[in-house]
């Protein structure tokens, strides 16, 4: 039996598709052929050999014709995007994307065609590129309660950050390097403001949690006022900056009533050196899982790029076929998106999660750096500020001064956002104080 | 449906499983029922609630019971387990277990059998405890071209070795603290000579590789011999002592005629503190695989203990379940063995690789540690010896002088073992050296 693809989007990674397809690393992949692959422009120079008959530009042509099987969306972007994978799907296709952003705005939508129409919708590449990171959390870890999911799962500002701290040098400037290298768009803002991030994370969450996330319900800090000296002073007391992304089920204080909640965030944060994301730089991304009784685990390796993309992609159309010649009739239950698995059958409820915690609610600990006039007694000022609104210190340091003025660098304890905000915003009103440019969370 | 499960053992994974089964994190797991537990005592206390008539100690009565649908073998050791994993799969039964052992021996005759009688023989939890590492070389990596497999692959060890690191203490002392805690057994032979290690990595190699690897192929070499001196003088340099299981393709001189061969091996092994490897402390295992167009990726986690093996135990049941429950005719492929997969069908030769190398026949750079008077001219003698065999040196120091003795560190330039190996033989004879305690390979 052959197996028809059609790829929509022949960029970087559909070239690196085609590249595995013609040189066959596994025996499967011989049963593959690609009969369309849609492309905006039939003219452009290709780093790979396509008979001409065989691309078009008509993509709903392909997603409707009854020669395809199996389609490979790697257009990006949200229309037409969306469009053609519901099209493929309605006209039975099995779905291959690597579009983290429509799955995280309408992966509802497209999982609950995909059910209907009995179809499989993977999307390996999505999240993390060559980790093998949907695959584990759908069926080797799929036996534990899972308590926490924190990915590094941008490259980009993996890579600013980490060009950073190595160099010392400032957000702008290791920007335009990442830029340069290809690792930054021209407007870099949906990696560098999280959003990127925030994408993910809601995809990894939905999964690791079993319900539906709403990417709107996910509040999302990004990395553009992190400076040089924050970096450097974070480093002294042996933290490391990395821009978080963080699902984690959170459960109420014991007098409320409610379900437990999902407390998901991207947002900077301070990590200790020793912690397992620590180590984990440049545009390499890595997802740690804790599950019970499983523990923690942690995946590792290239975030992006067409080598570790299309071998995702790639490695989903290998799981397919195997699925289809075993003469399944419908798809694999564990790999379609928990919220659409049948809870009731067995009896179950649904998980009992309300999605989303207002940052102010969260406790941690606070990196805080403050500009204050270099006089004696704005050190008490600022600690009575804190302790007004019970937010206890772990240290309070004098680090430099330039021109009269001091830097003083605080680290909290554990406690309440919401109070540590309402420290911060009497401080800023402290007559000895210029500015607050350094506010981040610690976690460890 | 309901799946009824016959569990072999009752010991730590096995009561581990059951804890999951009784309060199952997945609604596919309600479809489950223990319908019996072979055990070799009837009335010894258990952790777990089992009906009694469940629990029977004729286990060939288990994998030939009509009533029983899925088999779990849990009983560790080549027999029983080998033949009693035979009869179920004889029976019609599907199979998981944890038993590397029994895999590294017989996997061919297992998955021979399996093959014949459609059923599956899963076994994610006989490799790296929790960690998913068996589903994605047979799902998510299976695209790439695979050139290299190194793990830490034995908790035991990596204790052993970083508690040597950490407290500075010898090999005897940091084993009696491992055999305190659980960690390693009285005899504990089978983990500190690499044993373990050597039947993890046949089973990762063949099936990274796609070839039977024979256990008696891979040199093995132990950790006593690792004393706090060369840990401490390794660190000294940047680097850590580990363990490593290496499974890699290694290409023919383009002289010589034949088949690539595959380098199969574990010994202690020194790696940089910057490797991604150096970093796994404890008993945590990790695996890194390299493949092309992937790249690196890194997986780490929990390698041993009644939690992590138990998750992925259920995480290979919930697997089997997702796959009957789609009306499958056959195992799926992937999840099958490599060398039993219909390579022919499409076309498509099995790979040529020679399975394993004579460690004389590899190239590594050596650290080496060599006992001498404190003479002058021993350190030129001892360089004129490994000039004799063209081993290049890259640093040759003396480290400390007790009674007489002096300590001289080698770190060699990459060079043929059989080359440093004759030059240590030389060495060995000249009249002021008293002995070589420390020879082991360098990796970066």
């Amino acid at each position: 039996m052959v197996y028809r693809v059609g790829l929509l989007g022949l960029g970087t990674v559909g070239t690196g598709v085609v590249q595995i397809l013609q040189r066959p690393g596994h025996p499967l992949l011989r049963a593959v052929d690609i009969g369309a692959v849609g492309v905006r422009s039939l003219d452009k120079p290709r780093e790979v050999q396509i008979p001409p008959e065989r691309l078009t530009t008509d993509l709903e042509r392909i997603v409707s014709d009854p020669e395809i099987d199996i389609v490979i969306e790697l257009l990006g972007g949200l229309e037409p995007a969306r469009s053609l994978i519901l099209k493929a799907i309605d006209h039975g296709k099995q779905v291959i994307t690597a579009n983290k952003a429509v799955i995280a705005r309408y992966g509802a939508e497209i999982f609950q065609a995909a059910a209907q129409a009995k179809v499989s919708v993977l999307l390996e590449a999505a999240v993390a590129g060559g980790i093998p990171i949907l695959q584990p959390l759908q069926q080797s870890l799929r036996a534990n309660h899972l308590q926490a999911v924190w990915g590094i799962i941008n490259g980009t500002t993996n890579f600013i950050l980490s060009q950073m701290t190595q160099e010392g040098i400032s957000f702008e400037e290791a920007l335009a390097i990442a830029q340069a290298r290809g690792y930054a768009e021209a407007d870099p803002s949906a990696d560098v403001e999280g959003w990127d991030a925030a994408d993910k994370i809601a995809i990894l969450a939905s999964l690791a949690f079993g319900l539906p996330v709403e990417r709107e319900h996910i509040p999302c800090e990004g990395i553009r006022d992190i400076s040089a000296t924050d970096i450097r002073y974070a480093r002294e007391w042996g933290f490391t900056f990395k821009l978080l992304a963080i699902a984690q089920s959170s459960p109420r204080a014991a007098s409320s009533a409610g379900p437990s909640r999902l407390d998901i965030r991207v947002h900077p944060t301070l990590l200790p050196l020793t912690h397992p994301l620590a180590s984990i730089n440049g545009v390499d991304n890595a997802v740690l899982v804790q599950g019970d009784p499983l523990g923690q685990v942690v995946l590792s390796g290239p975030g992006a790029g067409r080598g570790p993309t299309a071998s995702a992609v790639v490695g989903d159309l290998l799981t397919l076929i195997a699925h289809l010649q075993t003469g399944a009739q419908v798809p694999n239950p564990l790999l379609g998106f928990p919220p659409l698995l049948p809870f009731s059958a067995g009896g179950a409820e649904p998980p009992q999660l309300q999605v989303g915690i207002p940052l102010a609610e969260l406790e941690a600990e606070f990196y805080v750096r403050v500009l204050a006039q270099d006089q004696p007694g704005v050190i008490g000022a600022i600690g009575t500020c804190f302790g007004n609104h019970r937010v206890s210190l772990e240290s309070i340091t004098q680090k430099e001064c330039h021109r009269e003025q001091a830097e003083i660098v605080i680290l909290t304890h554990t406690v309440r956002e919401a109070d540590c905000q309402r420290a911060i915003a009497e401080i800023r009103q402290l007559p000895q104080v210029a500015g607050i440019p350094g506010l981040f969370r610690v976690l460890r």
